[in-house]
């Protein structure tokens, strides 16, 4: 039996996540369960699956159908998730999740605290 | 007050992650804790801090220094992580946690178990 | 007028490349034109179009169809690419291209030069 | 002789582009070798050494010192570099490039100009 594996594979299938979100998720309030969500949604996002179901989310965590969307609309509560209303060519219409409102918070807001800070400090 | 940030230090400042990791460490029997932590390992070993202590990880994780230690020891157990005794120019000894046999199961044993299934089938 | 971009469309829009290829595709012979060529095959291997024509390549780069063409051989004849022919469910044939070849040169046959070296020294 | 290589090294050495340098480089008027440079930057800034030396570049491209000297001038003349002055705690200034010019080109000029569009059509 040979252990055969492409590199090429390994390249393709990969996912960047920014460190602040790693580094910083406990001071948003998150928890491991909350970030790895997120983790998920941003993986089916890649795949321009853009409003996965708490269902589908639920076979990759440790969590039922039920918790997933909880915590989804906690997400969306807490102002970190988004749902955006889309309309394709056909007027049709569907809905995407966007995780910008995280990434502003924190690419954008981190700076404004620290430019506070300074001027305070 | 302007909202300054940097797409530069935004590009620089990621961690990559392979899409197995995501869709499969449930079937790995990991839960979303123990994932964070492999993470946060991950993002300790990119900018060269190769052993991090169970204090500093939980600094960045809802867990306490006790959980991170008796997780990272689990992590060892399951084989998903090892610990390497490295030897500098200076003959000065260290130690270096390693993901390989993380990413080993991952992306070698997955591609026999398929083989496996096509021989069977 | 408003400067409205996405994080989001940021993060989910980029391309890894391992940092060998930049730092030692002088030492395997290859010139910019060639590592762009290279850059852009995995680009569109990543969109899952694995056979893009020359014809599609010489829109992105400062070369026309026919150099593009010749460079591909070039990287095929030099063990850098190659051609794996395919077959989906329904019995039909095509063509994809390959960057494995590249990559075993840079992260296995450099590894196997270094203990070379090693064992010489 | 055994092929050894570590897939947490391929994991941590790799270099994060945006599609959009590699797919409209050509309509900012670059080339091969100029992108390849910027590359090159950017793989520079990534482990912490923020003002290369043309001498420093030209060791991993088909280009002579001479030759990276004039580009980066032309890419500073194009507002796609810049270099800014840092003070550090000491007091010591230093110079650090920045592709922040670039980035901000390709991810805000860009949308600006579809957005011209679409009020113009």
């Amino acid at each position: 039996m040979t252990n055969k594996f492409s590199f090429q594979q390994i390249l393709l299938n990969q996912l960047q996540i920014p460190i602040e979100l790693l580094s910083k998720y406990k001071q948003l309030g998150l928890n491991e369960k909350e970030v790895m969500l997120v983790l998920q949604l941003l993986r089916y996002l890649q795949i321009r699956n853009e409003f996965p179901t708490p269902y589908e989310l639920s076979q990759h965590v440790t969590m039922d159908e039920q918790e997933c969307a909880n915590l989804l609309r906690k997400l969306v509560q807490k102002n970190l998730l988004s749902i955006e209303k889309k309309e394709n060519e056909n007027k049709q219409l569907s809905e995407a999740y966007s995780l910008d409102p995280l990434w502003e918070k924190l690419f954008i807001e981190e700076e404004i605290e620290i430019q506070e800070e300074q001027t305070i400090g």
